[in-house]
């Protein structure tokens, strides 16, 4: 293994073998898998070499050195080419090069994931990386303050997804000039040609009207390519991010390929793969580092755009102390949001919050007045806000995101790809449910729950009232993975005394007695219908057990079972969401799980298509309301 | 009432008093209901009074009349003025105006649906008006080829979402000159200014950087309105849609909340309105309309950007006929999804197909060498290319829309939207869960059942074999609402016969006999290993019957409950899916639902955040292969 070089003085004849190496390599490893995209990573070997040998600051020894550049493939497919810079840098083997792409058990995915400790964030859902590297360079720029640049290779195909405009559009209000984006237009995508094939001064005029600089360049020429690289570093104290758009040729150094269609995501048969490796020059084995990242203390504090003026009544100094609400004062739980995450930010210096242009009524906005420097106004961009949460989470903030629960649906894609990063996300949605009432469907989460169990390691809560939000939000902050609160637009009379416990997991029995024939379970808004349904059956004899599940997934099993055990097997859940993967759903799997066979389970839910109206008139059209729970209690109790 | 024109030669003066009214009526409607967006509306009214009175061309009379514009309101939350419109054009009453707006049971809902007939989608999700306009264009400018042009209101606040440029970049792409925006930029957004505030400037650079041709004006000026309309029209012949951006003030015409921050979405209260109204003049009650459409035949067929190229082995012909595959010869789902809808497609001319630039993959591209005329490439933007399917869906076609299984969480939104817009959308998703192997879980849909599942009406479909694949194509051509299939990235062997019926809502019981012990259940690739399992059994002495649970969504529930009875309770699910939400999920709710209690149900699943592999050994690394499934049948059958 011959190491060339360790510092950033690479010569470019040097750095023009680097680029036949990551070729040769992007080919070997996928050509040796059978699977992968070989012509993909080969159009930016260039683009790579140049950039890793002499321009990114990277400790491969330490990759968690808060000093270090970040390099994000938003073209995820090109991992041949990820991979074959990790071997150039010599933290991967070329056997676990060879051996280990693609397959089962090692950690060279079929795109990268952070299994890779030089890996960031999991790509290959397109439009994600430079959105996620937006996140990044918030952190570097305004919380850490750190000269880190972000580095992210885009492919000219995903420039479609709309996602990677919001990035943009966010990157410029931000000020974001440590956002470095090389965008690799090699006019070919999987079945065909790009929308804007080669017209790079479309995507130029494009980016400028975003408000990015841009760098129209020849991506295979080794040398203009290190000029564009020193002109984007030399504005990273500027106030735009850097666009640079680099005409390339798919497959480029393998003349049978260069440039032909059918040629996505297809490894080279052996002995086409022995052709282009000749015609490439051959194995090599350079191991070739660029500059240490150099030693430097944060920055000064910058105000960033979205800062909320100062307001009369904002508190100079926030209480470090949980809000505090009585029982039966009514308060809505969004804004026992609001009021925890204010506490919760005044304790811990990671939290940061963003919204989609809603925090007056996600009550977002009361952590916005209290630290304006950590709250991100993400406009009304329900993906970019996802992976602005991602990139902060990346750099160590506990980033709460919030928007209506409806709106979280618009960001799907981001959320599951949160997963598969392994990012802890919390992310709080609002007026959920029917109950919103007036606004109508559109406006009306009720998918919410559903699509949220269904995230890997996800966490699921759903509180009644301002105390159990309140501890609700601070576990949240404890809380790995994907964690999400739904929270209600109307106020209800608290139930819970401050300094009570609500773990994850957990359930609490509000009304239980030795007498209970059914048991009722709700949570967020149609607790208090269950509560209401409790003392309608009084009133008939009929004595109610009632669960507040306000922890969806994990769900309570021991409260479940014994509520079976002791109320004769007869259970109804009313929930204001869609019958299929929520509350009852969660329910009765974990009955079914458990092993409980006994029971019979009335599941309340909405199941037609609302229209508008009051909260209290769509619950009761809906059937989850007050007299359809006791009503279907009593009709359980009518059957032994 | 007065009537007071009914051409389109109302002079500008009438349209004044016309916007005044517009405007007095959104004051009263949301002053009547105590909720609403009268200032979001009070922006754009000099733009509709102008739009409605002088240039729309539309019969009120026959809202489905094939000849009339479409007028989408992309900005949802400015309903009041929707209805005062309405009002203005004599279909909506005084009364219904100001006393069913936002109300339970009435159809005036807080944002527009398709129960009002002049209303072509819901909208209230900003940013997706606009993508569902340009599918309405698609269809007026290729397909109907009539002179109806597509007029879409968009907020400013919107602009902010990624939807809108995929929207204006296929716009452009497909050269939708009938598709006519109008940008109402009234500078604020809910909870401050928005991003780029008044600078309409930049608006326009964004815009035409995408490709549109754009008119910067005066919102409140009439004259300057209607030359920019005239001017739009004008331009229908040409090759780009047009951008109308207009500089307005939000609450425009009530000088107490002219252009102030903290009026969004709240209604005056009744001092205020009464104020409001006596500032605008009093109410009003004119009724004028525009000019009817003029009567057009279909113009000559274009050929639009995406039309592939004809390929040697294309049919001039493609058959009538439904594919038809041999049992047990090996086809992947995915590949008969493409020949039953080219099939499809002879049969009739409705059939449309849209896909995400994978459509080699999908197979959806058989279709587009099939109907080059009815295929209509969305690159990747999944967002557009569910709206696009929306918007054809406006016109009658029957879209059918493709992508990996994944890239639908891209889209949930518009999903969801669809279904408040009562359109029938066929999704279908390949590439589904751990079977894809090395490509790793950012390709692997493991939430896609229970995304469609919790949609509403939805229906969810995940055939097996070639067979069943193709007789399920032809059923979701006749399927109301959303519907999703589940295609599989790997062939396996054809299972059925052709002609064999597979009704949705049912399933196929393909090993059963008297001595059953155990049920299996499994749909597309999990019955595959089903089958294997059972064969395994068999060497075991224990009989095992096997269900191919096709239909996830409506599910067999007779099938489900025979197999309880007769398989001793003793149930097997196993899904290449999260558990949550998914075939297991849909198994438990039917059968408890059906009053099934004596019944053990062991669901086997994906639990665990996977990596890349092959197919088999991921499967068997979920533990939802063959030997796990027997494994747990075993299991099931040594306890009573």
């Amino acid at each position: 293994m011959t190491t060339t070089g360790l510092t950033n003085d690479v010569s470019l004849d040097v750095v023009a073998d680097l680029a036949a190496q990551l070729r040769v390599d992007s080919i070997r490893s996928s050509t040796s898998a059978g699977s992968g995209h070989p012509t993909s990573s080969m159009s930016a070997a260039d683009l790579l070499a140049v950039l890793v040998s002499r321009h990114l600051r990277y400790d491969w020894e330490d990759p968690r050195s808060p000093l270090n550049d970040h390099l994000i493939f938003s073209k995820g497919h090109a991992s041949p080419l990820l991979y074959a810079v990790f071997k150039a840098v010599g933290v991967v083997s070329e056997d676990e090069l060879i051996n280990g792409y693609r397959r089962f058990g090692q950690r060279l995915e079929g795109h990268p994931t952070p299994v890779l400790p030089w890996v960031d964030v999991a790509t290959g859902s397109l439009g994600q990386g430079l959105p996620d590297g937006v996140g990044v360079a918030l952190a570097g720029r305004y919380l850490e303050r750190l000269p880190y640049r972000v580095w992210v290779l885009c492919g000219d195909s995903e420039m479609a997804e709309g996602s990677i405009w919001e990035a943009l559009d966010k990157a410029s209000y931000y000020k974001l000039s440590n956002l470095i984006a090389i965008l690799d237009v090699n006019r070919l995508g999987q079945r065909g040609a790009t929308d804007l094939g080669w017209d790079t001064a479309a995507y130029a005029e494009r980016a400028m009207a975003f408000g990015a600089r841009t760098i129209e360049i020849d991506g295979h020429d080794l040398s203009v390519i290190d000029h564009a690289f020193v002109e984007a570093a030399s504005h990273v104290a500027g106030d735009k991010p850097t666009l640079i758009i680099a005409k390339t040729i798919k497959g480029k150094g393998f003349s049978e390929v260069e440039n032909a269609l059918d040629w996505h995501g297809k490894p080279f048969p052996p002995d086409m793969a022995d052709r282009a490796i000749a015609e490439l020059g051959g194995v090599r084995s350079l191991v070739i580092r660029g500059a240490h990242p150099q030693p430097a203390e944060p920055g000064p504090v910058l105000q960033h755009p979205s800062t909320l003026p100062q307001q009369p009544g904002d508190a100079p100094q926030p209480s470090k102390e949980p809000p505090i609400y009585k029982t039966g004062e009514k308060v809505a739980t969004r804004k026992a949001y609001g009021d925890a995450l204010v506490a919760l930010g005044a304790r811990d210096p990671k939290v940061v919050a963003l919204d989609g242009e809603v925090s007056n009524s996600t009550y977002a906005y009361e952590f916005a007045r209290a630290f304006p420097e950590r709250y991100f106004e993400m406009f009304i961009a329900e993906q970019q806000m996802i992976a602005a949460a991602t990139g902060l989470a990346v750099r160590g903030y506990k980033s709460f995101a919030s928007t209506f629960a409806a709106f979280f649906t618009r960001a799907y894609d981001f959320i599951r790809m949160g997963a598969v990063s392994g990012v802890d996300l919390r992310l709080v949605g609002s007026h959920a449910g029917v109950e919103i009432g007036a606004d109508g469907p559109s406006q009306m989460a009720l998918e919410d729950l559903a699509m949220m169990r269904a995230v890997h390691g996800s966490t699921v809560l759903y509180p009644a009232d301002g105390t159990s939000t309140a501890a609700l939000v601070a576990a949240m902050a404890e809380t790995p993975g994907i964690s999400y609160m739904r929270t209600t637009r109307g106020s209800y009379p608290g139930l819970y005394a401050h300094g009570e416990a609500f773990p994850v997991g957990g359930s609490k029995t509000l009304r239980s007695g030795p007498t209970d024939q059914v048991t009722l379970i709700g949570a967020g808004v149609t607790l208090h219908e269950c509560l209401r349904a409790a003392d309608l059956l009084t009133a008939d004899g009929i004595a109610a057990r009632v669960i507040d599940c306000y922890s969806v997934k994990p769900i309570d099993v021991g409260a479940l079972t014994a509520a079976v055990v002791d109320t004769a097997g007869r259970i109804v859940v009313a929930e204001d969401h869609h019958p299929e993967g929520g509350l009852g759903a969660a329910v009765a799997d974990a009955l079914l799980e458990a092993g409980q066979r006994d029971f019979r389970l009335t599941r309340l839910a909405v199941r037609e298509m609302p229209g508008s109206g009051t909260g209290a008139e769509l619950l009761a059209w809906a059937g989850v309301d007050a007299e359809h729970i006791a009503d279907a209690a009593r009709q359980l109790t009518k059957s032994p």
